[in-house]
């Protein structure tokens, strides 16, 4: 069976850029915010940015565009961001030890409730507040955090045997920063975070410029 | 004037991840692959692989598929990964010391030459091979190293200042991680590394399957 298609991929992957601007315009004090301010704060087209806004079943007023406090709130309820997700970090190395200060993951209700890793000299330690634990027990605390979210930074030749052991323990979603494709069940959702994504990017608008 | 718009964003974006799987068929002894097979390694239709890999103006052959060696040379090349480029890092923290050992990033031409930090503790040393220095140096080190893309992981506070010191040094590509908006000349291009897209995406799956 294959896994159910999201669609407007690209939208979904605008509205943390659109959230982030427009919490911008609230805390200077604006009530509205039109799609045409978003669009040249993001370089995009302001017909693009209503689409994507549209997605969340928010509509903006003629001539005055959206209130920002009720924009705010659709998009982050369409993200289930008004929510709390309890997660866990497994490789506390430089990269999970990153994750777990960034900033902005605060906003999001994303909350690092512990941290896996098999170093014993990280394990009884804390990264950025969370404590690290041995991967041992990694299992059984899954299971009494009631984590729904597992955060993978782990080195490659460990990713799949780690999903494994996070499925077998309920994990129902598998954020892997790793580069292998991880084989989990159905039922079970894998966002693969891939960075050379953003640099192929970058490359292209190099390439367009002649740089 | 605004920036030059790149068409077929989200193909450039699957890009790499067809590379990838590409190398692994090559690696397993295969000469020819599908875009079927691309399609159903990725959970993506097949037309849309054959509409992404057409924008390399590579063209399959009927039942055989793409040849492996000369479909991996038409995306490296398209992507510009072909060619090496000179990069610095400014700010070695955890995120930039994982960039730094990001093991993808050997395949693609990107080569880190050289770190910048304000940290003394950090300074003289090196992460995953490249040498540490002092912030103060950065501007005429960039100008010497001959350095094109600068990978930005300093706090939040300090990426304008920095992104303006960059630019003066010559700096043609700037791929931001913090969650800052550049302000930099049109010819500057600035990609922004925004984890939280990916976050949306996964959150947005979650919530459609109820989880």
């Amino acid at each position: 069976m294959a896994k159910q298609k999201i669609s407007a991929v690209p939208s979904i992957r605008r509205l943390p850029s659109y959230l982030h601007i427009i919490r911008q315009s609230k805390d200077e004090g604006n009530e509205y915010i039109s799609g045409t301010v978003i669009a040249q704060e993001l370089r995009l087209e302001p017909i693009q940015v209503r689409k994507d806004l549209a997605i969340t079943g928010i509509v903006g007023k003629p001539k005055k565009g959206y209130p920002v406090v009720a924009l705010m709130a659709a998009i982050e309820h369409f993200l289930g961001w008004d929510r709390v997700h309890e997660a866990v970090l497994v490789g506390a190395g430089n990269l999970g030890t990153a994750l777990t200060g960034y900033p902005e993951f605060q906003y999001h209700g994303l909350n690092i409730v512990a941290a896996f890793d098999q170093d014993p000299a990280k394990i009884g330690k804390t990264i950025h507040g969370v404590p690290v634990f041995s991967l041992e027990t990694m299992k059984e605390q899954v299971r009494n955090l009631k984590a729904t979210i597992a955060i993978l930074t782990v080195p490659s030749a460990h990713a799949q045997a780690v999903a494994d052991s996070l499925v077998s323990a309920g994990i129902k979603a598998i954020w892997n920063f790793t580069n292998v494709k991880l084989k989990v069940p159905d039922e079970v959702i894998v966002q693969r975070e891939d960075l050379t994504s953003g640099f192929a990017m970058l490359c292209v608008m190099m390439n367009a410029k002649g740089a």
